[in-house]
Protein backbone atom coordinates (compact mmCIF):
# COMPACT_ATOMS: atom_id res chain seq x y z
CA UNK A 1 0.00 0.00 0.00
CA UNK A 2 1.86 2.83 -1.03
CA UNK A 3 -0.69 5.40 -1.24
CA UNK A 4 -0.23 9.17 -0.14
CA UNK A 5 -3.59 10.54 -0.87
CA UNK A 6 -5.73 11.70 1.95
CA UNK A 7 -9.23 13.12 1.69
CA UNK A 8 -8.40 16.35 1.27
CA UNK A 9 -5.85 15.45 -1.52
CA UNK A 10 -9.27 14.35 -3.10
CA UNK A 11 -11.77 16.41 -5.30
CA UNK A 12 -14.37 15.86 -7.90
CA UNK A 13 -13.46 15.14 -11.44
CA UNK A 14 -9.87 13.56 -10.24
CA UNK A 15 -9.08 10.84 -12.12
CA UNK A 16 -6.76 7.57 -11.88
CA UNK A 17 -5.70 4.83 -14.05
CA UNK A 18 -3.85 1.87 -12.54
CA UNK A 19 -2.07 -0.81 -14.26
CA UNK A 20 -2.52 -4.01 -16.23
CA UNK A 21 -4.02 -7.69 -15.51
CA UNK A 22 -4.12 -10.46 -18.13
CA UNK A 23 -6.76 -13.08 -17.60
CA UNK A 24 -6.24 -16.65 -18.75
CA UNK A 25 -8.70 -19.44 -19.43
CA UNK A 26 -6.75 -21.51 -16.52
CA UNK A 27 -7.50 -18.29 -14.42
CA UNK A 28 -10.89 -17.97 -14.60
CA UNK A 29 -11.68 -21.83 -14.21
CA UNK A 30 -9.99 -21.64 -11.08
CA UNK A 31 -11.53 -18.65 -9.69
CA UNK A 32 -14.83 -20.78 -10.57
CA UNK A 33 -13.95 -23.69 -9.35
CA UNK A 34 -13.43 -21.94 -5.89
CA UNK A 35 -16.61 -19.35 -5.78
CA UNK A 36 -18.71 -19.98 -8.89
CA UNK A 37 -18.97 -22.99 -10.41
CA UNK A 38 -21.12 -23.01 -13.30
CA UNK A 39 -20.46 -24.43 -16.69
CA UNK A 40 -20.12 -21.16 -18.38
CA UNK A 41 -17.04 -20.32 -15.88
CA UNK A 42 -15.95 -23.59 -15.88
CA UNK A 43 -15.56 -25.42 -19.41
CA UNK A 44 -14.73 -23.93 -22.63
CA UNK A 45 -17.07 -26.42 -24.40
CA UNK A 46 -19.76 -26.82 -22.22
CA UNK A 47 -19.97 -22.86 -21.95
CA UNK A 48 -20.72 -22.61 -26.45
CA UNK A 49 -24.35 -23.64 -25.44
CA UNK A 50 -25.21 -21.09 -22.48
CA UNK A 51 -26.28 -17.79 -22.28
CA UNK A 52 -22.61 -16.60 -22.37
CA UNK A 53 -21.78 -18.33 -25.83
CA UNK A 54 -18.33 -19.10 -24.68
CA UNK A 55 -16.08 -19.17 -21.37
CA UNK A 56 -16.64 -15.93 -19.35
CA UNK A 57 -14.97 -14.93 -15.88
CA UNK A 58 -17.70 -14.71 -13.02
CA UNK A 59 -18.95 -11.26 -12.50
CA UNK A 60 -16.94 -11.30 -8.62
CA UNK A 61 -13.79 -12.82 -10.36
CA UNK A 62 -14.14 -9.67 -12.48
CA UNK A 63 -14.76 -7.48 -9.54
CA UNK A 64 -11.63 -9.14 -6.85
CA UNK A 65 -9.42 -8.30 -10.04
CA UNK A 66 -10.76 -4.90 -10.31
CA UNK A 67 -9.92 -4.69 -5.87
CA UNK A 68 -6.22 -5.76 -6.72
CA UNK A 69 -5.91 -3.13 -9.28
CA UNK A 70 -6.83 -0.38 -7.31
CA UNK A 71 -5.06 -1.14 -4.45
CA UNK A 72 -1.66 -2.15 -6.04
CA UNK A 73 -1.39 1.03 -8.36
CA UNK A 74 -5.32 2.47 -9.38
CA UNK A 75 -6.33 4.27 -6.35
CA UNK A 76 -2.93 5.42 -4.17
CA UNK A 77 -4.98 6.26 -0.94
CA UNK A 78 -2.93 6.71 2.12
CA UNK A 79 -5.19 3.91 4.39
CA UNK A 80 -5.75 1.57 1.75
CA UNK A 81 -9.38 1.02 0.08
CA UNK A 82 -12.20 0.45 2.65
CA UNK A 83 -15.64 0.34 1.02
CA UNK A 84 -19.06 -0.16 2.68
CA UNK A 85 -20.79 -0.94 -0.39
CA UNK A 86 -21.84 0.02 -4.26
CA UNK A 87 -23.63 -0.27 -7.60
CA UNK A 88 -21.99 -2.86 -9.98
CA UNK A 89 -23.04 -3.29 -13.59
CA UNK A 90 -20.89 -5.99 -15.73
CA UNK A 91 -22.26 -4.68 -19.06
CA UNK A 92 -19.70 -7.10 -21.03
CA UNK A 93 -18.38 -10.42 -20.19
CA UNK A 94 -14.66 -10.91 -19.27
CA UNK A 95 -12.94 -13.51 -21.40
CA UNK A 96 -9.57 -15.36 -21.27
CA UNK A 97 -7.05 -13.45 -23.01
CA UNK A 98 -8.67 -10.29 -22.03
CA UNK A 99 -6.31 -7.78 -20.23
CA UNK A 100 -8.00 -5.54 -18.02
CA UNK A 101 -7.03 -2.27 -16.42
CA UNK A 102 -9.29 0.25 -14.26
CA UNK A 103 -9.72 3.89 -14.58
CA UNK A 104 -11.44 5.91 -11.77
CA UNK A 105 -12.78 8.84 -10.84
CA UNK A 106 -13.51 10.88 -8.00
CA UNK A 107 -17.42 11.92 -8.06
CA UNK A 108 -17.84 13.34 -4.87
CA UNK A 109 -16.40 14.18 -1.46
CA UNK A 110 -18.21 14.16 1.56
CA UNK A 111 -16.47 14.93 5.13
CA UNK A 112 -17.81 13.76 7.97
CA UNK A 113 -19.57 15.76 10.58
CA UNK A 114 -19.63 13.28 13.29
CA UNK A 115 -15.85 11.89 12.82
CA UNK A 116 -13.41 14.84 11.80
CA UNK A 117 -10.46 12.17 10.81
CA UNK A 118 -12.22 11.11 8.08
CA UNK A 119 -14.90 11.68 5.41
CA UNK A 120 -17.08 9.43 2.55
CA UNK A 121 -15.72 9.64 -1.46
CA UNK A 122 -17.42 8.19 -4.05
CA UNK A 123 -15.47 6.75 -6.78
CA UNK A 124 -17.01 5.41 -9.94
CA UNK A 125 -14.12 2.49 -11.35
CA UNK A 126 -14.54 1.26 -14.84
CA UNK A 127 -12.77 -1.89 -15.71
CA UNK A 128 -11.89 -2.01 -19.67
CA UNK A 129 -10.42 -4.54 -21.74
CA UNK A 130 -7.44 -4.09 -24.46
CA UNK A 131 -10.64 -3.14 -26.89
CA UNK A 132 -11.47 -0.37 -24.47
CA UNK A 133 -14.85 -1.98 -23.65
CA UNK A 134 -16.51 -1.74 -19.97
CA UNK A 135 -16.92 -4.90 -18.24
CA UNK A 136 -17.37 -3.88 -15.13
CA UNK A 137 -18.44 -0.12 -14.13
CA UNK A 138 -18.42 -0.08 -10.19
CA UNK A 139 -19.62 2.90 -7.94
CA UNK A 140 -18.54 2.75 -4.35
CA UNK A 141 -18.12 4.22 -1.12
CA UNK A 142 -15.01 4.42 -0.02
CA UNK A 143 -13.77 5.86 3.95
CA UNK A 144 -10.94 7.95 3.72
CA UNK A 145 -8.88 9.25 5.79
CA UNK A 146 -8.00 12.86 6.86
CA UNK A 147 -4.15 13.67 6.68
CA UNK A 148 -2.83 13.58 10.43
CA UNK A 149 -2.53 16.96 12.15
CA UNK A 150 1.53 17.58 12.84
CA UNK B 1 -26.25 -26.68 -10.97
CA UNK B 2 -28.69 -28.70 -9.32
CA UNK B 3 -31.52 -26.41 -10.03
CA UNK B 4 -34.89 -26.79 -11.42
CA UNK B 5 -36.54 -23.05 -11.38
CA UNK B 6 -37.61 -21.09 -14.20
CA UNK B 7 -38.79 -17.81 -14.48
CA UNK B 8 -42.24 -19.11 -13.88
CA UNK B 9 -41.80 -20.78 -10.61
CA UNK B 10 -40.87 -17.59 -9.25
CA UNK B 11 -42.91 -14.84 -7.59
CA UNK B 12 -42.52 -11.87 -5.19
CA UNK B 13 -41.63 -12.98 -1.73
CA UNK B 14 -40.25 -16.50 -2.24
CA UNK B 15 -37.73 -17.20 -0.18
CA UNK B 16 -34.09 -19.66 0.10
CA UNK B 17 -31.84 -20.05 2.50
CA UNK B 18 -28.50 -21.64 1.58
CA UNK B 19 -26.18 -24.36 3.58
CA UNK B 20 -23.33 -23.19 5.48
CA UNK B 21 -19.53 -22.14 4.64
CA UNK B 22 -17.13 -21.79 7.40
CA UNK B 23 -14.10 -19.23 7.23
CA UNK B 24 -11.28 -19.13 8.78
CA UNK B 25 -7.76 -16.72 9.13
CA UNK B 26 -6.06 -18.58 6.15
CA UNK B 27 -8.92 -18.47 3.70
CA UNK B 28 -9.09 -15.03 4.68
CA UNK B 29 -5.51 -13.77 4.12
CA UNK B 30 -4.90 -15.96 0.88
CA UNK B 31 -8.14 -14.62 -0.70
CA UNK B 32 -6.04 -11.24 0.26
CA UNK B 33 -2.84 -12.13 -1.41
CA UNK B 34 -4.57 -13.02 -4.63
CA UNK B 35 -6.90 -10.37 -5.01
CA UNK B 36 -7.03 -7.51 -2.21
CA UNK B 37 -3.56 -7.22 -0.56
CA UNK B 38 -4.07 -5.08 2.39
CA UNK B 39 -2.56 -4.97 6.15
CA UNK B 40 -6.23 -5.20 7.13
CA UNK B 41 -6.76 -8.31 5.31
CA UNK B 42 -3.51 -10.31 5.68
CA UNK B 43 -2.40 -10.08 8.71
CA UNK B 44 -3.09 -10.54 12.13
CA UNK B 45 -1.43 -8.24 13.97
CA UNK B 46 -1.29 -5.61 11.57
CA UNK B 47 -4.94 -5.38 11.10
CA UNK B 48 -5.46 -4.30 14.49
CA UNK B 49 -4.25 -0.69 14.13
CA UNK B 50 -6.48 -0.41 11.14
CA UNK B 51 -9.92 0.48 10.68
CA UNK B 52 -11.05 -2.89 11.07
CA UNK B 53 -9.44 -3.42 14.50
CA UNK B 54 -8.85 -6.92 13.71
CA UNK B 55 -8.36 -9.02 10.79
CA UNK B 56 -11.36 -8.94 8.25
CA UNK B 57 -11.95 -10.67 5.19
CA UNK B 58 -12.07 -8.22 1.63
CA UNK B 59 -15.36 -7.35 0.68
CA UNK B 60 -15.19 -9.53 -2.31
CA UNK B 61 -14.28 -12.44 -0.37
CA UNK B 62 -17.25 -12.29 1.40
CA UNK B 63 -19.47 -11.75 -2.08
CA UNK B 64 -17.15 -14.99 -4.19
CA UNK B 65 -18.41 -16.84 -0.90
CA UNK B 66 -21.95 -15.66 -1.18
CA UNK B 67 -21.93 -16.76 -4.78
CA UNK B 68 -21.04 -20.05 -3.94
CA UNK B 69 -23.27 -20.63 -1.64
CA UNK B 70 -26.14 -19.31 -3.77
CA UNK B 71 -24.98 -21.67 -6.60
CA UNK B 72 -24.62 -24.62 -4.64
CA UNK B 73 -27.56 -24.45 -2.34
CA UNK B 74 -29.49 -20.91 -2.08
CA UNK B 75 -30.87 -20.13 -5.41
CA UNK B 76 -31.62 -23.31 -7.53
CA UNK B 77 -32.15 -21.65 -11.00
CA UNK B 78 -32.32 -24.27 -13.94
CA UNK B 79 -30.02 -21.90 -16.00
CA UNK B 80 -27.61 -20.99 -13.32
CA UNK B 81 -27.34 -17.64 -11.61
CA UNK B 82 -26.47 -15.08 -14.29
CA UNK B 83 -26.42 -11.69 -12.64
CA UNK B 84 -26.33 -8.16 -14.55
CA UNK B 85 -25.45 -6.34 -11.83
CA UNK B 86 -26.71 -4.85 -8.58
CA UNK B 87 -26.02 -3.14 -5.23
CA UNK B 88 -23.96 -4.18 -2.37
CA UNK B 89 -23.19 -3.60 0.68
CA UNK B 90 -20.83 -5.01 3.59
CA UNK B 91 -22.58 -3.77 7.28
CA UNK B 92 -20.25 -5.71 9.29
CA UNK B 93 -16.85 -7.13 8.08
CA UNK B 94 -16.42 -10.62 7.91
CA UNK B 95 -14.17 -12.10 10.50
CA UNK B 96 -12.10 -15.21 11.42
CA UNK B 97 -14.47 -18.06 12.19
CA UNK B 98 -17.40 -17.14 10.83
CA UNK B 99 -19.84 -19.52 9.94
CA UNK B 100 -21.40 -17.91 7.01
CA UNK B 101 -25.52 -18.57 5.49
CA UNK B 102 -27.36 -16.76 2.83
CA UNK B 103 -30.80 -15.76 2.96
CA UNK B 104 -32.57 -14.92 -0.31
CA UNK B 105 -36.15 -13.19 -1.42
CA UNK B 106 -37.44 -12.48 -4.91
CA UNK B 107 -38.59 -9.13 -4.67
CA UNK B 108 -39.66 -8.81 -8.49
CA UNK B 109 -40.36 -10.60 -11.46
CA UNK B 110 -40.07 -8.92 -14.86
CA UNK B 111 -40.95 -10.84 -18.16
CA UNK B 112 -39.09 -9.81 -20.98
CA UNK B 113 -40.93 -8.03 -23.71
CA UNK B 114 -38.46 -8.48 -26.66
CA UNK B 115 -36.98 -11.95 -25.56
CA UNK B 116 -39.58 -14.53 -24.67
CA UNK B 117 -37.77 -17.55 -23.63
CA UNK B 118 -36.17 -15.10 -20.33
CA UNK B 119 -36.86 -12.12 -17.88
CA UNK B 120 -34.98 -10.18 -15.05
CA UNK B 121 -35.78 -11.10 -11.69
CA UNK B 122 -34.73 -8.60 -8.64
CA UNK B 123 -33.57 -10.58 -5.86
CA UNK B 124 -32.26 -9.71 -2.28
CA UNK B 125 -29.68 -11.64 -0.54
CA UNK B 126 -28.22 -11.12 2.54
CA UNK B 127 -25.45 -12.74 4.10
CA UNK B 128 -25.52 -13.32 7.65
CA UNK B 129 -22.69 -15.18 9.93
CA UNK B 130 -23.67 -17.11 13.17
CA UNK B 131 -24.67 -14.40 15.19
CA UNK B 132 -27.50 -13.56 12.55
CA UNK B 133 -25.52 -10.16 11.78
CA UNK B 134 -25.85 -9.43 8.23
CA UNK B 135 -22.26 -9.39 6.58
CA UNK B 136 -23.48 -8.31 3.23
CA UNK B 137 -26.75 -6.88 1.79
CA UNK B 138 -26.73 -7.88 -2.06
CA UNK B 139 -29.46 -6.96 -4.67
CA UNK B 140 -28.94 -8.12 -7.90
CA UNK B 141 -31.06 -8.11 -11.17
CA UNK B 142 -30.48 -12.23 -13.10
CA UNK B 143 -31.28 -12.98 -15.95
CA UNK B 144 -33.63 -16.41 -15.43
CA UNK B 145 -34.58 -18.15 -18.46
CA UNK B 146 -38.43 -18.96 -18.79
CA UNK B 147 -38.89 -23.16 -18.76
CA UNK B 148 -38.61 -24.67 -22.19
CA UNK B 149 -42.03 -25.65 -24.64
CA UNK B 150 -42.93 -28.63 -24.94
Amino acid sequence: MAGTLYLEDLSPGARFTSGEQALDAAQIVDFAQRFDPQPFHLDVEAAKSTFFQGLAASGWHTASITMRLLVQSGLPLADGIIGSGGEIQWPKPTRPGDVLHVESEVLEVIPSRSRPERGMVVVRSETLNQHGDVCQRLTTKLVVSRRPAG
